[in-house]
């Protein structure tokens, strides 16, 4: 009786949702990648086909840098990186004359990269440990609010990609699990993810530092340490997927070669998958890069896409709408 | 109109469920521990009351070896590893003569438990790592379809607590997330909880040994190396928490000194908490263990329940039932 009920009031409101139906992606063109992205949640949401999937097993991953936000001139968390050098600077009079801070101080951004990775790991080794998870927390929410990038000068929140919005919505309303799968800090992520992607914390992934339990006057917090604890980038993506979701993904989007791994893992398994690809072609909306960049180099997937037949998804013929203001809006 | 079609609908579906409602924790007594509970519950799901936390908030934590499944004569993963030594011996002739693994295949249990933390170490090295992580669910899986408790002679998988079942039953059912927090092996656990549960891989949170991404033959695997990862124990449990969930729990369920941190994790954050710890007092139904026990020792935990009002369920009196099939069924 009871069942008999619910399910007749369910299936009214699924007709009526149905009903009003509009396009859930108005800001992809009707080109090949809309379509196969269509053609792929119809296939394993019909009930009683073969390619049918449940529910618990949607889980779909993407990457973040590149793919759901922009990475130019470079990725953002490094521009955070430097702007926390600069503010921390006045209770570090050493920095002046120890690198690579005192060439960051002084040239800003190329002189901090001439020193490759490891000046890279040290300035966020400096900036992003020695606090407790909740003050991190605090001063990247505070960075989000007022920082404005070199380019474009907008937020760095508005400069996500409204066609992979759009997407996630559409997977979601499909019963998808969404998460995010970064090269990036998962707690750099986490105090934002939420409100601008529509996933929660417990749904991003990402590289970390290792913390600590402690009672600070019997209060309990983690403390950051400066020491890495696992790089989710590359070969390290499958593992962080494994690690956190503990299962495949059926629907895995990337950028760049740091994805690979993540969407050859996704292919691996049975039954239907969509391996996605978003190439930067679009230098007059946003920036156009491939083999050559060192920030979101896409070489050797965009080889492997081509032979295994992935969906790649060119920026300036497939998306009507780069980000969600636009440049002379 | 969409809108207002879809909310009489689900109002009207809202009340067809409320109608037919029964008591949603029958094989709990109606002592504190349940009163606690369901006040609590009715607490943070009141709209508009001070007390209201909204749906993506409602993080529930769970121990599992003696909070969720019984855990004597010792943690059954330690059995497990046990029974997979005696499976593999005839591979590893020269076990005969090494130690842990020599007194263990003579003496069975006592003989391995009497080498300490070190042989165990040893022995689920040997038993955990090497394979894939496909191939260790699988091994997992077929251990749990066939193995049975040394006393009860009864499948690991009905070891499981009913009223521990139903409390997680009617905590999604208002909205909470469930999530596993133990000390046992994430991926030992994740093969079975789904089914046992209602607990899907991604919300399982535990100690994990390293694993390593390869291509073997074109296919991706994970190996599992014999490196330990992260114990997610005592302080560990905090940082697992975080690691996973990246929000502190409102909820949070254990039964040992090494839930104790997480406890304190969960009780420090803001607005409403629940704090609980299954006390081991049935030696009749169950076992009865605390301050001396080795296996799931409850001493610390205990003094800090009592001091801090902490919810204790006191299985013998709390309990109407404890296992879905009880000894004389």
């Amino acid at each position: 009786m009871k069942s008999l009920l619910i399910k007749s009031l369910l299936a009214l409101l699924l007709l009526a949702n149905t009903a009003f139906a509009t396009d859930p992606m108005p800001s992809w063109n009707d080109t090949t990648p809309k379509n196969a992205i269509v053609t792929f949640v119809e296939k394993v949401t019909k009930k009683g086909s073969p390619n049918f999937v449940p529910i618990a097993e949607r889980i779909a991953t993407f990457d973040n840098d590149g793919t759901l936000w922009a990475e130019q001139p470079m990725y953002f968390q490094l521009l955070f990186a430097l702007d926390r050098v600069k503010a921390l600077a006045p209770k570090h009079p050493e920095w002046k004359t120890k690198e690579p801070f005192a060439s960051l101080l002084k040239g800003g951004v190329k002189g901090a990269i001439a020193g490759g990775e490891r000046a890279m790991l040290e300035i966020v080794m400096a900036t992003h440990a020695g606090m407790t998870t909740e003050e991190f927390e605090q001063i990247v929410k505070n960075w989000l609010a007022t920082a404005k990038h070199p380019e474009t000068k907008r937020p760095y929140t508005k400069m996500v990609y409204q066609p992979m919005l759009e997407l996630l919505t559409y997977l979601r309303a499909n019963g998808f699990k969404t998460f995010i799968v970064s090269g990036g800090g998962i707690e750099f992520m986490r105090p934002w993810t939420e409100k601008v992607y529509g996933i929660p914390p417990e749904q991003v992934i990402g590289s970390s530092i290792k913390t600590k339990f402690e009672l600070r006057n019997g209060k309990p917090v983690l403390v950051r340490l400066p020491e890495i604890n696992f790089i989710d980038d590359k070969q390290g993506k499958p593992v962080g997927i494994n690690q956190h979701i503990g299962r495949l993904p059926i629907f895995a989007f990337g950028n760049s070669d740091g994805d690979l791994q993540m969407l050859q893992w996704t292919a691996a398994g049975q039954g239907p998958r969509f391996m996605g690809i978003v190439h930067h072609t679009d230098a007059e909306r946003e920036w156009a890069y491939d083999r050559q960049s060192l920030i979101g180099r896409l070489d050797k997937a965009l080889e492997e896409a081509k032979t295994k037949g992935w969906t790649l998804v060119d920026m300036k013929k497939d998306w009507k709408r780069v980000f969600p203001i636009q440049k002379n809006e």
